[in-house]
Formats: structure tokens, C-alpha cells, sequence
């Protein structure tokens, strides 16, 4: 097979089918939404009887239990996939929304409407629920959709491809508007970037390793992040009771998210009276702490933390810890060793809570919050196809706006210009 | 010279003013803008004498004359850059403006602040005076700037960064917020869009093949129009004095701009009727028509348009002319022919006209007003740094707001998530 022959074609095919779909009414594209849950519903056999012939390549092949995990189709993760795309179908429609109607001193009307912008393209590993989630954000944000799963999922995402094809075509939308690359060659990946005449932008999920990858490589716009790697910052001004619960929601509610804190900044003044609380709390969860010399003081049983620690995002029951001499030196400790993710600083002063979300340079800050809130559906956009640390075009939690452009519109009257 | 090394250094002063410049209040901003323009003022011998070296030069190495004239400091000119420095003084400041602040079901309040890119790269040709407008918009936005002009313009530049530095120091602001390059060396551009760890955007200004170039080879975002092919749609429902109005200004009004009209599209049954009253308009003011064969069954002593003529921009008094058998066609040409830069409808129809605006993929739609409206200062903008017409990050004309980002601002109150 050429490779390269092949993914210009699913590039044409995707181009073209993008300028239907941009114009797609907001019903048609509901009404696809909907059909492709009941495809995937109706279609709960033949998903497992792919799932199974991946479980068995990928156990023959020697993959670790996590990522059998993550390759498992069971049927309440379907379930969960017909929700997603009913909840999606729910959502307003972003396209075609116009802000900022303003007559002007020349006498014309300038305002700016949401547009799709064009071709997504979306690089995942093992999980085949990412097929449906990416496809319904960029179908709904009226973008065509080339999606590449990991090899080892290649059965699944083939038989999930299918009902979402019925779905479109039911809907009398193009069937190219979402194509899941059928080859595993992995030469398809380095096309798929390197396409700007097909493809506006790449969306990689998955690890770090990946997206190094991709971002490296690319010729387009990546919207990524690398790492989570989070701080919460307890000030010399902080309620005791908010700051030992934040810190604690904050590292123990999930371990493996990227807004899990990875770091705990304690201010010297508070750290006496607030650390053996909350490493009570922590030993009491299983969390392994690390910590910097002054934090070895007062917890004298944990081990150190190296400089690497506090560059690492541990994804597990581990949390390195460090006193700093006052906020200063927790904000330049966060600007240097973050990853532009999530910070949150706990606080009952303005001053000081003014200062951190300005000098902070993160895609999410926060005040008494924990960062496990940075998340589309806990900031209300209904969903999200990833979250952004870059400052280019979308930041943070990226829903369907963040799969969007804007034009200008100009209502004129015969108006010239003098 | 080591012209890498240079590169390094001035990416790395960059980066660390960028985190200064990015903090610096409105007032500093605005004051070092004031004393910049004061500087220039105090400066018009050493402009003018440094401008004359690059006169002579340019005179010796056989610049031609639109070059030489692009290239002098007028007293004129030096006025209207002082002017520009006290435009975007008086500007709002971007930096920091939260909107939609909005509590979530959780309890947490979720806005969007408003945050500087980091360092923004300007690559320009001959004109001076664009160091001074480019680097007025990136410190008002709170960016440092890297500007990298042409190499025929070194001793003008150099003589305005002098006036730049004054200002920043003055203001007591990081000179390194504002570097213009001092080498001619032309590898220096090539460094400067592949640092991609100290250049945050790229902002190229000059012709199609600069833009074109940097575009091929960046590392990082470029904001940039490559074409300005604009097209006047008339429409059989038009007005026919508006018609004739808007196309005669898109065309007539300035020959050279992006914005200008190249491509007159007209609506079948109005052609007849409207062409030839324009045509006589066009001839008094020594515009050059071509046109498609229907049109030159009308207008029968015109020179017919090739395929070429319908993709090219010609920044001079010549237009082609097209009629076609209805909007879907005027439609399906813009899409295929256009540079979505700025396409405008003639019609009175309200279903036609909401199509068009719809329809038309450009980054500026317009209704009965002239394509010459496409502009940071007629959109309300203040000011621009150059028109967009990619859809990622920022799309038309491009302001203070398109040389920033959002970061998530989230407020709580100790809230933890369940």
C-alpha cells in the first residue's frame, strides 16, 4: 500500500467533505449525533467481537495490563459513548454564532461569527472511545474529522468507524466528514502532520512521547499539552481547613489526570503548623511524600526530593513538597518547574491572591480551588477534545469554540470608504 | 559573526523581558510609548542622516524607485509614526481584561484573563517606519518584541531602536523588550522562526515571497495574509447606485492595498444593465478591465481574462470581470479563486445576502459596503499589525487583541471536587 497516495486521498475526501459539513445545519448534525449512538447500540455484538480480536493481538503481542485496560471496549464504556454523543447533541451549536455587532463612526456594522475551522486532525493510542468522543466535537464545531487510533486498536476503531458512518449518511451528511484511517503503517502518521493544504489542525491524546513527537514534526497547528504538572500553594494567610482539604482533593481525588497537583508549596511561616496535619492525611492514603530539606524538618520519616522530582508529573500516589520563603518564591518556583497547567494558590489575601493568577503563567489559575476543577465540563463547556497549555489560539480546557475560528461581518448600505 | 549565537542571545534577552514587560502596568506602557514618540522627535537629524546612508546605498546597489521610496524617512513620516506611538498610548490595554466570569453548579467561578503571547517576531522589507508601529502594538500587549527589518533599511532602523531603547528606559522597562536585529545577515531570519523556545508567534510583513518563505520554514505560528484577492459580488437584487458605488471605491479607492477589489463578479441578469454604466466610470479613472467572454459580448472593446488573471492580485488599475449565472457560481469562484481575505455582496435580498456571509470562507464578509473597509481602524480596532487570513489564533485584521491569549481564571472558596 502507498501510504502517502492513500492519505492524500483521505486528505481530499476530508477537505472536501469539510465544506458541506460547515454548512450543515445544526439539526442535521444532531440528528447524526443521535443516529451514530444508536448504530453503536445497535451494534454492541460486532464492537465486541473487534474488541476481542484486539484483546487477543494485543495479549499474543505481550501488552501490559494498562493498556489492555485502556483497549477494552466493555459494554459499559459503550454506554458511556452513547451518552457522550447524546450529551454533545445536546450542547449549543457554536457555528454561526455572531458577537460583537457594533456600528462603527464610518456608519458600517462589524461583528465577528464563529466558523468551523476546517479539518481536525486527531492522533490517539490504545483507547477506541477517543473515536467517538473527537469525532462528535468536531462534527458538532461543523469541522470534517481524520482520526488515526492506535495500530493495536485497529479492529475496534474500524467497527466503531462504521456506525459512525451509518449515523452521517442517515443524517444526509457526507460519510467523509469522519474517516478513521484504515492502514496501521505508521508512515500515515507522519503525513497526516505534514499536510497543511488538507488538514488545519492536529490534536494529539495520548503520551508524552507522542506528542513530542507530533508537536516536533508537525507542519500544522498542534493543540496539546506535554505534561500536568500542578501546584498548590498554601500562603501564610491560608484558611488551615481549605488548604489541608484543596491539597488533599488535589493530589488523592485521581492520581492519573493531568490536573492532579504533583508539587505541594508550603509557605515557611504555616509549614510547622500545616504539613504534619496534611502528611497524616496523605500516610493515611497510601501518597508517598518528597520533600525538600526545610520540609524534612518538619516531616522527619520522608525521603528527599531531587531536583527532578519537581519537574516530574508522577501520575501515581507520590507528591514532592517544598517550603518557599513567601509567594515570590513559590511563583518563579511555578513558572520554572511547571508545565503551564494548572496552579492554584490558597488564600484569604487579596493582595497576594491578585498577584498569583497575574504573574502565574498557567492555562488555568486558581484561588481555594483545587486543580482537579480544570476540566470542560466542571468550567461548563459541555465537553472538551483536550486541554492546551500553548498560547496559540486555545488555552486551557478546549471545547467546541476552541474547534472554531472567527470571521468578520460587515453589514453595510452601500457604504464606501472616503 | 556568529549569527546563531547572536540569534540565542537576543532570544534569550527576549524571554527574560517578556516576563517583565508581560507584568508591567498600563501606565508604564503607556508612558514608555509617550517618551519613544518624544524621542523620535528629538532625533529627526540622526533619522534623517542615518535614513540617507540607506538612501545612498539603496542609490548605488540600484534599488528601484517604489523600493527608494518605500525606504525614505520623510519629516512626514517621522510626524506620523510619533502620531501612531500616541494612538496606541491611548489605546485600552488588553493585558488582564477577565470576561465571562460565571459561577459553575459546583460553586467554582470560572472567567477568562487576557495574557500576552511572550515574544512576538517581526520580519519586514524596506519601510522603517514599521519597526515603530510593530513594536507600539506588541509592548502595549504586553509582549516583548524581536524585529528583524530589511537589511537596505539597517541604519534608519538602528537609528529608531536608539529612540525605542530611550523610551523602555525611560519608563523604566526592560530595553530587551524591544530588539531590533543588528545583523544584515540573512541566515539571522532563519534562526528567528525556528527558536520556537523563545519566539512565541511570528508576525512577517512585506511581499508574497517573504511571507511566503517564512510561512514554508517557521517553526512557530505565523499570523499572515499571503493575497489580497478581494471580489465584489453584484447581485440581481442590488441596488444599482450602491453597486456602482461600492464597485467603483473597492477598486478605485487605493490601487495598492490588500483590501482593494481585483475580481468583479456579476449576477447574469443584472450585467447587461450595470456593466457598462461602470465600465464608463472605470475608463474615466483609467482602470483596465478584463473579462470573461460574456462580459465582453457587453463590454465588446475589453481584453478577455485568462484563467490567471482570476488568481491574481494586481495592486494596480486593472480589474476582471466575470459574470455568472447566480450567486452559487460567485460563491463556488471566491472559494476556489479568493485568498479569504475580504469578499463583498451587492443585494437588497435578505435570504442572498445571509447565504453569502454564510457561505463565503474569507476572513471578511461584508453586505453592501466596500472590500476597502478590511482594516484595523475601520473595524474599531485602534490599530492592527496585519490582516489574517488563516482561521488559527486570529482571523482579519489583526489588533492588541490578536497579539494575546486567555488563561482560565477560577475562584473558590476551599471548593474540592466530588
Amino acid at each position: 500500500m502507498d501510504v502517502k497516495a492513500y492519505m492524500v486521498e483521505v486528505g481530499e475526501k476530508a477537505r472536501e467533505a469539510s465544506v458541506k459539513i460547515a454548512q450543515a445545519s445544526t439539526e442535521a448534525k444532531n440528528r447524526a449525533l443521535l443516529a451514530m449512538a444508536e448504530a453503536l447500540d445497535n451494534a454492541r455484538d460486532k464492537l465486541a467481537q473487534a474488541n476481542e480480536l484486539d484483546l487477543e493481538n494485543g495479549r499474543a503481542n505481550g501488552l501490559d495490563s494498562a493498556m489492555l485496560d485502556r483497549l477494552e471496549l466493555t459494554p459499559a464504556r459503550i454506554d458511556t459513548m452513547i451518552e457522550g454523543l447524546k450529551q454533545v447533541a445536546a450542547l449549543p451549536d457554536p457555528v454561526g454564532i455572531i458577537d460583537d455587532m457594533k456600528f462603527m463612526p464610518s456608519g458600517i456594522q462589524v461583528g465577528k461569527m464563529r466558523v468551523p475551522l476546517g479539518v481536525v486532525g486527531i492522533i490517539y493510542e490504545s483507547r477506541p472511545n477517543v473515536t467517538v468522543e473527537a469525532a462528535s466535537l468536531c462534527l458538532k464545531s461543523g469541522n470534517a474529522t481524520i482520526l488515526r487510533g492506535g495500530s493495536e486498536a485497529i479492529h475496534s476503531n474500524q467497527a466503531v468507524a462504521v456506525c459512525i458512518s451509518q449515523g452521517l449518511s442517515q443524517a444526509g451528511l457526507p460519510e467523509d466528514a469522519v474517516q478513521v484511517v484504515k492502514t496501521t503503517d505508521r508512515a500515515a502518521v507522519g503525513e497526516l502532520i505534514t499536510m497543511p493544504e488538507y488538514v488545519d489542525v492536529i490534536v494529539p491524546r495520548g503520551g508524552k512521547g507522542l506528542i513530542e513527537r507530533v508537536s516536533r514534526d508537525a507542519k500544522v497547528t498542534v493543540i496539546k499539552h506535554l505534561d500536568g504538572i500542578c501546584h498548590v500553594f498554601i500562603d501564610r494567610d491560608a484558611d488551615h481547613e481549605k488548604a489541608v482539604n484543596v491539597a488533599f482533593n488535589a493530589k488523592t481525588h485521581r492520581y492519573g489526570t493531568c490536573n492532579t497537583m504533583e508539587t505541594l508549596l508550603v509557605d515557611e511561616p504555616v509549614a510547622a503548623s500545616i504539613l504534619p496535619l496534611l502528611a497524616e492525611k496523605y500516610r493515611q492514603e497510601g501518597v508517598e511524600l518528597r520533600g525538600c530539606e526545610a520540609t524534612r524538618c518538619i516531616l522527619t520519616d520522608i525521603n528527599p526530593a531531587s531536583e527532578d522530582d519537581w519537574s516530574t508529573e508522577y501520575l501515581a500516589p507520590i507528591l514532592s513538597v517544598k517550603i518557599v520563603a513567601d509567594m515570590e518564591e513559590a511563583i518563579a518556583h511555578i513558572n520554572k518547574y511547571g508545565s503551564h497547567h494548572t496552579d492554584s494558590i490558597i488564600t484569604e489575601n487579596y493582595t497576594r491572591g491578585r498577584t498569583f493568577i497575574t504573574a502565574v503563567d498557567s492555562s488555568s489559575v486558581m484561588i481555594n480551588a483545587s486543580t482537579r476543577f480544570a476540566d470542560g465540563f466542571e468550567y461548563g463547556l459541555g465537553a472538551e477534545i483536550g486541554i492546551s497549555t500553548d498560547k496559540i489560539h486555545a488555552r486551557g480546557p478546549v471545547g467546541l469554540d476552541g474547534l472554531t475560528s472567527q470571521k468578520y461581518v460587515v453589514f453595510g448600505d452601500g457604504h464606501i470608504r472616503q
